[in-house]
């Protein structure tokens, strides 16, 4: 192993990455540094942090308040380009992770480190986000990845370890069901999830109430969108981080955001997982609605295309390429006629939009309808037609004479 | 106008199609023979048919059953596609288009014509799609499109004109939405539509229950999927237009496959319409759940380009040309893996699936969760990061040399 | 026929614009200004033309150089994006179409001229450039395009026009090819091209040498690339349009950048032309030396999609559309990192480029070669290899089950 | 290390794997079988290979003729796509490896062999190409890399490993460019091309003469084409492979085929290679030729769009995926149409289709020319434009409203 004098840690303040200070400490001889970012993740992960991580042997804990920063230069960004891993899934892990590194990398820089290191296992798509991150941020710096090092194997083993070293730990033995979650979404796998034929139970779902409980009345919430991005919510402005949370409390009331999938790692198999992405879901179904006035045929196709290429970039944990500022450079000016109002229906699990305008929309009553207008006449389509099957005649014509 | 002695229109019992029978007649000079394309549109349009078109001056009347085909030969292929119009729109209009078109010159061909009618508007996306299919598949037979030539321009002028010909119609002269209508779904347009921002009303949905008067209870039905194509439902065997019927049934009670969405439409324009799909939308739920467990990451982003091709293809009226046989050529070719079962669960306007399962199913509980087992080892993912970062890693390196 | 008071025509002092001046006084009663853009097609086109067109009837004539901005504002856009329409035709045409629509617009809204006309026939695909750049910039002017309304169909009727109305014309009765230039490039059309299973003759070429009559000594020329522009030519700096007119001069002497093509019109039928952008091939193959250094595997491939994009949207007149926009600000992030040097030979019609360095070059003979180096370990790889095949290998595994 | 008893190994009679045998019994105390693809490297490369294998210790050695199944099974198919990795490579050595792959496995199956070996190094492609065919084909079969495994690091130690055993070997100490050949290309790599800023010099061509050394005189050469296979030269009807050994002395003699390129590898890094495909440049040319007569612009465009795609996947190894077998259905598809006759110049380094036809042609001198015709009406444009351009002038219309 080679020589690291200090190391910065990704650091939640949970089993793993508690038992990952020592076992640093006592493996790489080395200082540690304990760093947290907060993502919205929740004030419980957050209390007393400081205080576990210095007790477990870090040499300090650094916090870094990323919560604005994350919705508006990660969200908003992504959120234009309409990305849905394999059509459903709102990246909300994979979009947290590169603003972490970032922010870790930083803090390395400042105190020095000769080195990084994160708590994510080894079949994860975690690992390379941060490890994708690092290449391109601090290419110099030393990478740990104990889980990958480790023959640590279990949480018995995790708290044993702990134990033996008399470290406080409150995790409990028995986890059945594995969660992130960040202010975008909360994540749940393993337990009955690990077979796709059983459905998901009360325990996969944790921010969202079940469509099923949910109120019977709808409740309509009104969104000001510009250039792409929500801006206020029922006539409020927002800063972007009170927009998603203020959408996060309305859209878990209705048991919106829910997708139970599977869905390819970017390490070669296939996972399941119950994903809650109550505010975003909204935004997305806003942003959509706003796009389907104002983005004319090629530029709503060329948008699906960027969101769809966008979706495996920020899953693949690629953000900090060339080629992710190109697409996002992309999205940002199909976004700026993306301007308007949307009125979004919460009900039972869903969020749909059932008004919407827009200073810049190009529908228009007149020219749709029936009637004769300024723009159009229904002559033109005869010629129109003509030539846009003409390829096709020939064609046909050819295979006539042929025969 | 040029000589025409025999066209075949192509005629619905509808206002439009009634006044073109005579009009053709006097314009033309020619004979005139109706083609109705049973396509699922319903008994009732059906019923009388061909007395009301002799009544209105058509020399025969050829009703042609396509409803088993167009499930089969139009709908699963592009089903398989995972075509959706601009994110939302499951094709019911269009895929309809050119198998009509289709048995339309097949018709005429028979009775020796040497034209083909329609009664599609000069603003809409149908004429596009009649006249390419008889541009690929007749090129040589006239095309006579009445709403662009004639003078003749609201319900009123249309009924004045029957009636000074003594022709009965049974048609009223206030008909506020227009709709169309096949076993796949149907589409209303007009009325309080005409504004976006208007909310839809209960006029604008014909097949489906409001979701909030759905049943409290949810359902479940169970899907059989071999090849990309459903072919049991419940345990049921059935043919692909007694599965869509089944389904329509079930989503209809459960508020399932409503859309409101303006779309960009092929002639430049945008329009706004409400569609209901019930059992296209089970199915599409259905086939991307058994997707999930069978398709590899790269093969699901190319399907979903395919889909999102196709979905223009298909829009656009383009069914008959070698682009599209190459695109479902290509689709076809995915879909031989996507064998399997899933369990959907109908609510309150939402389809989920909730079970899946699948003999090509790549998931594995036992590769995916934390333990090592054969075929993944955690050391593997360090190689496997290094280079997948290789190139951010030698770029950041070159740009901190340049510094 | 709408009333016109004042129009700006495209003028080229050719026989058809100059026909149209008195037949658009004749037949809309207006005035005609005569707009001749200055886009490099040579001095002997310019040389009395003002003076031509009064002749014509003109009331004014305005000659605007738009040289230095068609390179810098609409070529080298072009080029970072790759673009070749159909895989080989740099756009010549296309390229100046939009620029001269604009420099034309502003021209009418400077006159206060309330139509615009142009003199490109109606089966080609300038009308459709032209007119779509008039819809974006100058919706509100009438568009008079008069090939497509007046019957005149030979130059010998044109001629006859001219002659009837005393306007005197030195064009000849006989011209077997019809050919467009500007400072980018020459096409030629019609003649012994209109069969294909001619070859080209030595009419077809016009700029540069038949690469057999080329000198049997090669020549070097070195191109420094800043960003994807090309700033200097054999270490002298010099502007955009400096640049491709010493390097059509180089290049036509060496025969380079010659293409005999059959192309797909926009408006759905074939046609071939020989065209020649002698300067604009060395460029292009510069560009793409450079990329290959700089350019990772992902990115590469991205702005492969991308000129291939562009090359639809240029040729099909959709310049100033947002989509076309979207797509450039794409290539122009790409092209951050496209800084470098080339050595380009020229020989015997082609353009090679022979030597390649870039500050920003990803190129490592220390990582490409054999030994053992710090950012690379062959044993990576066997991780990398086992994961990137994973779901080849759990499918295959899977396969083997069921049998 | 696993226990293996018997292994194949990818043998080509060179120092690497004639060390590998030896190593092989040593280090796994296994039975190795010698397998020798003949994808015509050429007779120098078989003559004696049997007895040299056996020398080097391996119990058999079994030589499999794939030169005609590559061309017809591997190289036309792809050429269907017009797939060329990075704009230029015409994929010579990844086209081999799938074959040679496949047949490996096939016999490992037959001799009953528990593992695959093949001599590929830690920095290349190859390794993942094999391997990723194993996986595909055989994923019980364990796998041995000896080039990630072996601390042998030099031509010298593998020279004193073999001279220590006494195995006779005729390699020499000092070999400066590594090569590749098949019938389809030769690379050469290493030496001064290490350097992008050096020229190739002439030992960095095999193959194909300098073009300035190329006869004067030109010459050309006629291929017929069905659906996209060149079926005869010079009105001669040949197998797959004679075509391409026929095209490849006359390209050779020419110069024709050349490229010194910087590429992308798999692997993260870039390398360069010079490499020649003589007769497939001519190939590539004709195809691409008899396209330009058959295929619309929208299949044009997905067929540039597929050979962007096919293009990676084959560089990849990903031969044997189910996206490759979709993308090739694609493409087969498309492939229909293409049949026709082309001619083909060759000179001085250049293959340039200078006639061509088709009786698949959508040209049309009659269609694309000036005159008037039964498809097509100039007045046609008009409307087509105005529909085309109707997005555009709404938008226009919609901004001069808001100012």
């Amino acid at each position: 192993m080679s020589t690291i004098k200090k190391v910065v840690l990704a650091y939640s303040g949970g089993l793993d990455t508690s038992a990952i200070i020592p076992w640093l400490k006592e493996n790489y001889d080395c200082e540690v540094i304990a760093f947290v970012a907060d993502v919205g993740q929740g004030e419980e992960e957050l209390v007393g942090i400081e205080e576990k991580a210095i007790a477990s042997g870090a040499s300090a804990c650094y916090i870094a308040d990323l919560k604005e920063e994350m919705v508006s230069e990660y969200i908003y960004p992504s959120l234009k380009t309409g990305a849905m891993y394999e059509g459903k899934y709102l990246l909300g892990t994979s979009m947290a992770r590169p603003i972490i590194a970032k922010a870790q990398v930083e803090c390395a820089l400042e105190v020095g480190a000769d080195a990084l290191c994160h708590g994510c296992t080894g079949k994860g798509n975690d690992q390379v986000r941060f490890e994708s991150a690092f290449a391109a941020l601090a290419p110099h710096l030393k990478v740990i990845a104990p889980w990958r090092e480790w023959d640590l194997r279990s949480r018995e083993a995790l708290l044993d370890y702990l134990a033996e070293r008399k470290i406080p730990c409150t995790a409990s033995l028995e986890k059945i069901y594995s969660r992130d979650a960040n202010a975008w979404h909360i994540s749940t796998e393993g337990g009955v999830l690990e077979d796709t034929w059983n459905q998901p139970n009360e325990l996969c779902w944790v921010w969202t109430v079940d469509p099923e409980q949910a109120p019977d009345q709808a409740e309509t919430v009104t969104l000001m969108v510009e250039k792409g991005e929500v801006t206020a919510v029922d006539g409020q402005a927002m800063s972007p981080y009170q927009v998603l949370t203020t959408l996060n409390e309305k859209g878990s009331r209705h048991g919106v955001g829910r997708i139970d999938i599977v869905e390819n790692r970017l390490v070669g198999m296939k996972s399941r997982g119950c994903y809650e992405t109550p505010g975003g879901t909204i935004m997305m179904e806003a942003l959509r609605g706003v796009e389907q006035l104002v983005l004319d045929k090629d530029c709503f196709e060329f948008r699906e295309e960027l969101g769809l290429k966008a979706s495996h970039l920020i899953y693949d944990g690629r953000w900090f390429t060339p080629l992710c500022k190109s697409i996002l450079a992309a999205a940002d000016e199909l976004a700026e006629a993306v301007t308007g109002e949307v009125v979004v229906k919460l009900y039972k699990g869903q969020a749909t939009v059932v008004q919407k305008r827009s200073i810049n929309s190009l529908y228009s009553e007149e020219f749709a309808t029936f009637g004769e207008d300024d723009v159009y006449d229904h002559s033109h389509a005869g010629g129109f037609i003509r030539l846009y099957s003409l390829s096709s005649r020939i064609r046909a014509l050819n295979e006539k004479k042929q025969k």
